[in-house]
């Protein structure tokens, strides 16, 4: 059976593939957004136990950053996708040259790797975001001391809060990473906001409600999130203006996550993206019409993009591992939570917690936003993610 | 790892083992709600492109209606459920003996399987239904005559309309269905509406708000719901009273759906009901806090039960294939479909279409219920299910 729409066979037919590179909850949150429009899907990763696996039509073994893993596995797929951007880019240029449609494209990822050439990228295309110096080496950082505080952020394989550090004292040096690194000027943020956007083949182009977040200063993650965000109308414009820039700029196809500080005197700067569904827009699943998953499935599928506005508004917290905990994860007070009128519970399936892991999130829906945070507040202090042996 | 509550072990433990008998649409949908809890799950069904097949934890080829194969597949769950009356009841019977937690309990499947004992056991309770009759033969039906029209439903073994048909004249009763079955009283009905209930071990019981439907004739089948339905307060408190009522006589533990007709006099009677998460409540889904998917989860697990509250009005069609076509499935316009704000689809993954089938369907959400139903009738043209070969 073969049906072709815009050159792209349909994606309920019986031998249309799609592959994504990495099998985590982005992942497994994205499989339960697409047995809806029943697409076949493909998983690469590493574990056998991913959060993925139960879930794939097909679940590869390999390593997503390995070239030929990452080749044998997309061949023959009609779209690949990634769940992380930490993947071999050079095979997706490979897939990419011999016909499967790969999104986003691996020159956007090239970018996305490194936070260099994000940074150099901003510059290049008038986007605002901090300043910042590139360098090499522990040595260089030196030439800027005068500069200080900086963000030290290692260019590449920081993820989650990792190798992201400040530079306060002369002293702070000796502690700095050793690898190539970019030097960003502190901003002296009044918040941080996020924006997702996606854009199908087609061109057509559609933005999230902006987020507003709260970080953990000790895991340095994301802890709270909700929208919508408590910024005024014209900070909500520019977030739209500079997703829109950017999306043209890359000549984006698919869902990009674009996170912002906003500083004291309202300017709004880029601080990183990701292109694939992210941790800021969990909410979307019940308090959006589409979820950021559906939308990206809707975006890399050439697809019409779905409403996004708000249903209800939304506040979502991470479940953490548990400091001082490891081992077989125990929830504790879980049903307590799912007794709470629009509380809802999302479980990863990792069967071991370790202090700050991602082990799921909870999203809390109501019509007033203010009620909303206090049970998201109750939620935190309620549920813990600790070990059961 | 062992965790219990309430005697049973924690729903997300390592070796906890929830079996579903039948592996169809329902059973899908189930899954979908289950993968927040990391819930595992295995399905027995006889066809191995069931549409749980490439969801479930493990998936077991065999026959719901097989004793061995019943039995052989429930040995050693924590809990079985099903998503088909139609099974082997007595393997269930075994395992429950055995310590297993069968919900629905097999004793309820037996009055449910058999309309004949449903009837008598509304009668026993006091529960409101037609006047009937029960037959075991053709021959039988002509001491009836004088009181036709009459319905004739198979006491076992219909479905989806299937098994039912009208007797009005004398001649009918040559055509009429050589097995046991009732005859009831045609009611002279002005609407029908339906109702879900939710009971958990713990006696926790909680029902949807109603929903109406809207039958194709021809078919004989639902191809329109709504809810909220369009009735008055007393009419929907006598559907709440009955329901509860009813899981109160059979010690129900799990999800029922109760279909009425309401007469017009205003006098509600149960037309029959099923022990699952049936076709009038998809739209749960979507429209409402808690679907009826998470629901029964809840319930067979003796979880807290959600809340039910419609969040926004929902009209739900089922797509079913177009007669006329049979083969390889094609979706006509769904990508129009899918550009429609508020429209939601659900493809179940049947890779075959034939006259009727239930293939997916729509749940149309809008704060105003008729624009919803609006766009649901435009969807129920727009979109056709037909073959591609």
């Amino acid at each position: 059976m073969k049906e072709y729409i815009c050159a792209m066979k349909k994606f309920y037919a019986d031998d249309f593939r799609l592959g994504i590179l990495g099998g985590g909850q982005l992942g497994r949150m994205f499989i339960q957004a697409a047995v809806n429009y029943d697409v076949h899907i493909s998983i690469l990763d590493p574990s056998p136990n991913a959060p993925c696996a139960p879930y794939a039509h097909e679940f590869v073994t390999g390593d997503f950053a390995s070239f030929d893993d990452v080749y044998r596995f997309g061949k023959g797929k009609d779209v690949v996708t990634i769940e992380i951007e930490h993947v071999n880019v050079e095979a997706l240029e490979k897939l990419q040259q011999e016909g499967v449609k790969v999104y986003p494209d691996p020159k956007i990822l090239r970018v996305v790797k490194d936070k260099g050439l994000q940074k150099q990228f901003y510059a290049q295309h008038q986007i605002p975001t901090a300043p910042f110096y590139l360098v090499d080496s522990k040595q260089e950082i030196e030439r800027f001391a005068s500069d200080f505080p900086l963000m030290q952020k290692m260019r590449t394989g920081g993820y989650d809060g990792k190798g992201v550090q400040a530079l306060r004292h002369a002293s702070d040096i000796e502690t700095a990473f050793e690898v190539p690194s970019v030097l960003e000027k502190m901003v002296d943020f009044q918040k941080e906001i996020a924006i997702l956007i996606a854009r199908n083949e087609s061109g057509e182009t559609k933005t999230f409600p902006v987020v507003e977040m709260e970080f953990n200063a000790e895991a340095n993650l994301v802890e709270f999130l909700f929208s919508p965000a408590n910024i005024d109308a014209t900070i909500e414009a520019q977030a739209e203006s500079i997703a829109k820039k950017l999306v043209a700029a890359l000549d984006f196809v698919g869902l990009l996550a674009i996170e912002f500080f906003v500083t004291q005197t309202g300017e709004v700067l880029v601080n990183e993206i990701a292109p694939r569904p992210h941790n800021s827009g969990h909410h979307t699943i019940e308090a959006c019409r589409t979820s950021q998953y559906e939308q990206h499935l809707r975006a890399i599928l050439n697809l019409p993009l779905g409403d996004t506005s708000l249903v209800q508004p939304g506040v979502m917290i991470n479940l953490l591992g548990e400091q001082g905990f490891a081992g077989n994860v125990h929830y504790e007070n879980l049903e307590e939570a799912m007794a709470t009128s629009g509380v809802y519970v999302h479980l990863y399936g990792k069967a071991e917690t370790k202090p700050f892991r991602k082990m799921g999130h909870i999203t809390v829906v109501n019509l007033q936003l203010e009620e909303a945070k206090e049970i998201a507040r109750k939620m935190q202090k309620m549920v813990r993610v600790i070990s059961s042996s």
